[in-house]
C-alpha cells in the first residue's frame, strides 16, 4: 500500500481525536454559583485540553516526518500503525479522566499513571513502528540514508525511559505530570532526527 | 465516478467510526469506589473498544486492498458501498450495546447476536459487493485477472458461514464471540486474494 | 478556489454527518424489560437512523455529480455551498427529533414537518446553486453543455415543491413521511441530468 | 512540509468542528410542554449554531485562501496552525456556552465575552500567522508580490482591534455581540487581500 492512503486515514483519525477533545469541555449547568466561578473551577479540564491538544498535535507533526522517509506500507507496518493510532484515538478519553480527577489526590496518581501509561506505549510503538520500517530498506523512500536510519533507531527508543519516568512521576504528583507531557510535547516537536543528506540541509528541521 | 472519491469519503466514515469508539470508554464519575476499581469494572468496555478497533481498522485495510482493483463505480456499486458503510457507522453502536450487557447473562446473548449480526450483513453485503464488481469486468483495473476476479468471489463469500456461526454462538457465550471477532479480524487481516500475476508476486500480501 | 478542496471538505462534512448519526442510537441502560423488548421499543431510532443514512448518503452522491460539472468555486458558490452543508449537518439532529417523537401524535407532525423543512431548505438552496452554476459559464467545466445546463436548473427546481408536499404530509401523517424521505432519495438516486453529450452516453447514469 | 498536508489535515479538523456544532441542538425531552414551544424555547441554541456554522465556514474559506499564497510550512508555522485550529476547536464549546447563558443577564455577558475572547485570540493568532509567513519569503509561493505580502499584515492585523471591540461590547449586551460576530463573519468573507498582480485581477475577490 503507498502510504499516501495511509497518511489520508492518519490524518482523518488525528482531526477527529483532537477535535473530539472539546467535548471534555463541559458547559456548567449547576446554575449555584456565578458562571465565572463556575467555569473556574473546570480549569483542569481547561489545562488538561491545552496539554493533549498539543500533544496530539505534535503526534501529527512527527507522524508525517516518519512517513515522508517511508515510501509503502506492507501489513505489518499497516498493523503497528493501527496500534499508534489506538493510543491516540484514546487520548481523549485519558485526558477526561485526568481532568476530572486531577483534584482528587489518591485518584490523580492513578489517572496520571493511565495518561502516562498510555503515553508510554504510544512511544513504544512508535519505537517499534520506526525500528520494523529502519530495518526493511524496501520500505524506505530511495533519499534515505539506509545507516542513518538504524542509527536513528535508538533516538526513537528514548521515548520508552522518558515515559517511564511520566509514570513512576504519576505516582508523585499528577500536576507536574501535566506539566511534564507539555515539556516532553515541546521536545519531541524541537526533535530532528537525521536520516540522510537532502534532509540534513532542511532549514526547518527533520524531513518536513 | 472514479473510486479515488469514494475511496476518500470511506476513509473519512471509517476514521470517525474507529475514533468515535473511544466515546464509550466513560470516566466514572460515582466517587464511592477508588478510582482503580471503577475502571477496572468497567473492563468489558476497555475489550469491546480494542476488538472493534481492530475490527474496523482490518475492515479499512481490506476495502482498500478491494478498491485498488476497482477503477470506477457505478451507481449500483455506490449503494453497495453505502450500506457496507451503513454496517462500519452502526459498529459503536453494537459495540457500546455489547460492552453494556456483557455480564448480563440473558442480555449479552442477545448484545453478542446483535454485534454478530451486524458483522453478518457486513459479510453478505462485502460478498454482493465484490460479487458486483468481478461481474462488470469493465469496473476492474486492467491489471486485474477476470478469471481469478470471478473465482475469488466463493473466497468472499466465506465471511457469511463464518459470521453465521458467530451469531449462532451468541446464544451460547457472548465472552467467546468477542474473543472469536477478534481472532476473525486476524484471519481478515491475513487473508490474501489472488487477482492476477501483478499482484500475486507482491511480497506483502494482496494488492496493498 | 479550485472544487477539489471545496469538494474534499464537503466530503469530510458528509462523512462527519452521516457517522453522527450513531449517536441517536442509545444503550438502553433501564433494566426493568429485557433487552430485546428495550430495542425494539427503539425501532423509531433505527428507522429514522436507516432513512437518513440513505438520504445523506445520496445526497452526497449528487453532490459530487454536481461538482463534477463545476470546474470553479466562487465565493458566492462557496457560501451556498456552505449553506447545502448547513441543512446536511442538522440532518442528525431533526432525526433525532423525528425520532423521539414518531409516536407522540401531535409532536410527530411537528418534528415531521421539521424534518421535511430542512430537507425543502436543502431543496431550495441545491436549486439555487445550481442556478448559479448554470448562469456563470465561467465556472463550468469546458465539456459541459451550456444550455443543456441552463435547462436542468428547471429539473433541480423540482425538489422544492417535492418537499413542500412532505411538510404538507407531515400535518397528516409522520410515518408516513418518514417513507416518502426514503422514496424520494432512492428517485433522487436514480437520477439521472443530461448536461452534454459526454455524459448522455455515460453508462452509468449521470456524469459520474 | 509541503502545505497539501497541511490543508488536508487542517480541512478535517474544520470539518468536523463545523459538524461537532450540531451537538448543540438538544432533543427535548420533557413532554410537560408540546414540542413547538420546548424548541421555541431552544431558539438561542439554533441562533448561535447558525452563527458559528458562518463563522467557522469563512475562516476556513480564509484559511485555504492565505494557504494558498504559502508554499511549504517550517515547524514554527505548524504550530502558529495548530493554535490557529485549536481556536477553531473551542468555537463548539463557546457556542454552546453562549447559548446556554444567553438569557441570563449577568452570566450572558461572561458567556458573550469568552465566545469574543476566543475570536480575538483566533484574530491575535491569525495576524502572527500571516506576520511570520510575510516576513519569510522563501516560504511563500513565487507569484506572491514580497512587497504586497507584507503591507497586508497591517490588515490581518485589523481584526485585533476589531474583536477586542466585540469582547468590550459583550459587557454591555450579549444580543448586540452574536449579531456583531455574523456581521463579522460577512465582513471577513467580502475582505480581499491584494497579494500581487495575478491575484488583484481576480474576479471573484482573493486568490481562490
Amino acid at each position: 500500500m503507498r502510504t499516501g492512503r495511509l497518511e489520508a486515514f492518519s490524518d482523518g483519525v488525528f482531526a477527529i481525536a483532537i477535535t473530539l477533545l472539546v467535548l471534555d469541555l463541559k458547559v456548567p449547568l449547576d446554575r449555584s454559583h456565578d458562571l465565572g466561578t463556575a467555569l473556574g473551577s473546570e480549569w483542569p479540564q481547561f489545562a488538561a485540553y491545552l496539554v493533549s491538544f498539543f500533544v496530539i498535535g505534535v503526534i501529527w507533526i512527527n507522524h508525517h516526518t516518519v512517513l515522508d522517509a517511508i515510501a509503502k506500507a506492507d501489513k505489518t507496518l499497516l498493523v503497528l500503525n493501527l496500534a499508534l493510532l489506538l493510543t491516540v484515538v484514546t487520548i481523549p478519553f485519558t485526558t477526561s479522566l485526568f481532568a476530572e480527577y486531577l483534584r482528587d489526590d489518591g485518584a490523580a496518581k492513578i489517572a496520571a499513571a493511565i495518561y502516562s501509561g498510555v503515553m508510554l506505549l504510544h512511544g513504544i510503538l512508535w519505537s517499534i513502528f520506526w525500528a520494523y520500517a529502519a530495518n526493511h530498506p524496501d520500505l524506505l523512500e530511495p533519499d534515505v540514508d539506509r545507516v542513518k536510519a538504524k542509527a536513528s533507531v535508538r533516538t526513537f527508543a528514548l521515548g520508552v525511559p522518558v515515559y517511564s519516568v511520566a509514570v513512576l512521576l504519576s505516582f508523585v504528583n499528577a500536576y507536574v505530570v501535566l506539566a511534564v507531557h507539555l515539556v516532553l510535547a515541546i521536545v519531541y516537536l524541537r526533535g530532528r532526527i537525521d536520516l540522510g543528506d537532502p534532509v540534513e540541509v532542511s532549514a526547518t528541521g527533520g524531513r518536513e
